[in-house]
């Protein structure tokens, strides 16, 4: 377990949850509820891709208002091009829920992950829904992290303290990951009280930061969706402490997606500085983590930087070629516009960690970005060519 | 061998080529000239590759007036990244080519194909030219097809009559492939009377439909160049016959570099209708083609059709996904929006084809295109993370 370590009394106040077998696929666990004993604060993010789930367009409108108080969540299907009857399907589902807890469908958000465009096997989930009430403990967010895995190798989950408050986040997402406004999955769970508007407001800045800057494939997921939920029973917080521990919270979790990429052995973390603005320096950093190239030269530790050069001229915004410099760590392999004194030996020697940095400085711009991806190996492959079969 | 026949005869007057080892790398072919005994009017396209080659500034530059009488390419080295070295290196080597062959050095195009970032063995070069012009014949071309090779692993070579006329082309290309302007390399030779203007009309044409409409891994390389010449010696020619011809050698020439791909064991063809125009249906197609994750399930033979819509789903552009409908061959997953009646055992046999076709309908516009790729499969991972060690 790559997880760090934490203990019973770390978790949110008023947060219950509990994760079963519905029978959705195999007999892992694939059904999840999030429920906070009170009505909480809500800040949602989704996917920006137009064949978006049946239960992303449903939870958008349950998040509207701002405020919800469970999270119903399945894996092992996704419930995308699934046509009308994924949309009543994940309506029913939602329903179920909120009837079993007692509360308003309207403060449930329904949540799939899975393959995409077979109908989901919703009689399955419905007959699992009575009786689920009784099996929330408050003890069981780890276990949740784990059953809404899909192709995730270990669970993602971390606590962090803010004084009398608690913030837990839980992510998955190994593969068709490049979010665009949220991650494939995550919840974040506070006893702090804030207003909607200010946690919406905060999700966003740390999710652009954190979820918005990982890729592990390029292709932009059709469930993507990270909820916040702050049910207030802690009392109020330090609103900047809580955004900065919040957005850490999200860093963290991203770079994990990034290192349990699907087939990944190596996280690489790609820094943009002295770009014109921080947005062409998240797309060249983009690039570069999506080079197939260089994906494959990485995890075949191979100095071959050329690669790297070629994605930066890809770029559609003007790069002063001259300007540029590139290092692997501290080993500079391109100068001011012009290769570097011979480093081979230095940088065969530096491909051999598990985590690579790829620093790019392009001028003397004010724009920077760091973003994080994994390299392409024979594994991701494998996976792929086998997934639905 | 993939090639079609021809018989020597086929190929166009006046032009003479020899290839040979250079030492650049090993001991394989790596050094090509094509010649041609008068001057002809020719047609240039580019990278827009900012790091573009050294080659390729020189070659611009000597392409510009509409004429060119001869044609230096080396492999094994793309001289990119190479800083000022590499330029005055790429202008040595076009000058001895002149002085060999006693013609203007601005009638030269210098070509590279390689590693980037890697000073070129300039000597190595410069010591094996003088002495070549004898080395000349007419019957070389197909030897220089597979003298320009990296990482394919078959020449790509074409010739076609038109009356008197014939044209002749190669092409190379394998990895690094999403050509923007033009492929990797390729030369088209012919010995009709086209004034340049017309060729560069005709050119550009052709490879919109053809080399700008292949990718291998969404990489567009450094070193991209096509040049067409054409020397009169056969006379007039039909213009509207000749482009057709042309522009049906350029698609046969971009179709094997999509089939002999790195790595790829099928040729995927995606044809796209019904967008508002034809930029829109070429980039939701390269975005399907470009997908890692359809690209695995391909090389997996596994249906899993979800990929496709997920990568629709993420085209900038507005999708009308109610009349979206998708095809594997005339196998339909996907019809006006919702799934099709579930094929899954037909799509399973489908996918045993080595040409997998994938047919997209966007609704009623008039803009369609058509584009070519291929799988990735472990091949890839293992050519890409070894290629300079």
């Amino acid at each position: 377990m790559k997880l760090g370590g934490f203990s019973l009394n770390t978790f949110p106040k008023g947060f219950m949850s509990c994760s079963i077998n519905a029978g959705i696929k195999d007999n892992t666990l694939d059904f999840t509820i999030l429920y906070s004993k009170v009505r909480a604060s809500a800040a949602a993010m989704f996917t920006k891709n137009q064949f978006c789930g049946a239960p992303v367009v449903i939870g958008k409108q349950n998040a509207a208002d701002g405020y919800l108080q469970a999270i119903a969540v399945n894996s092992k299907n996704a419930n995308v091009a699934t046509g009308d009857k994924g949309l009543k399907d994940a309506q029913k589902v939602t329903e179920a829920v909120a009837k079993e807890l007692s509360i308003d469908s309207r403060d449930v958000l329904p949540s799939s992950t899975g393959v995409i465009g077979v109908p989901l096997p919703v009689e399955k989930i419905l007959t699992s829904i009575p009786g689920l009430k009784n099996q929330l403990t408050e003890n069981g967010l780890e276990q949740s992290a784990k059953a809404i895995m899909t192709t995730d190798t270990y669970p993602k989950f971390r606590t962090r303290k803010i004084g009398n408050v608690t913030i837990s986040a839980m992510a998955k997402g190994s593969g068709m990951i490049e979010p665009n406004m949220a991650t494939m999955l995550s919840y974040i769970l506070t006893d702090a009280a804030i207003e909607p508007a200010q946690l919406q407001k905060m999700l966003k800045n740390a999710v652009d930061v954190s979820f918005n800057s990982v890729s592990v494939d390029g292709d932009t997921s059709t469930s993507d969706t990270v909820v916040a939920m702050a049910n207030g029973l802690a009392g109020k917080v330090d609103l900047v402490e809580f955004e900065a521990v919040l957005t850490d919270l999200c860093i963290e979790l991203a770079k994990e997606i990034a290192r349990d990429g699907e087939g990944a052995t190596k996280l690489v973390e790609v820094q943009v500085t002295g770009a014109d603005d921080h947005v062409i320096a998240k797309k060249i950093g983009k690039s570069i983590i999506n080079s197939p190239l260089v994906k494959t030269a990485i995890f075949g530790e191979d100095p071959n930087w050329g690669r790297i050069m070629s994605t930066i001229g890809n770029s559609e915004h003007q790069v002063n070629t001259g300007a540029v410099s590139v290092s692997f760590g501290d080993v500079y392999v391109f100068k001011n516009g012009a290769p570097a004194e011979d480093k081979r030996t230095e940088l065969e020697e530096y491909l051999k960690t598990n985590e690579v940095l790829i620093k790019i400085s392009l001028g003397d711009g004010q724009g920077s970005s760091t973003v994080w991806g994994c390299d392409l190996s024979y594994d991701y492959v494998k996976i792929n060519g086998e997934y639905t079969t």
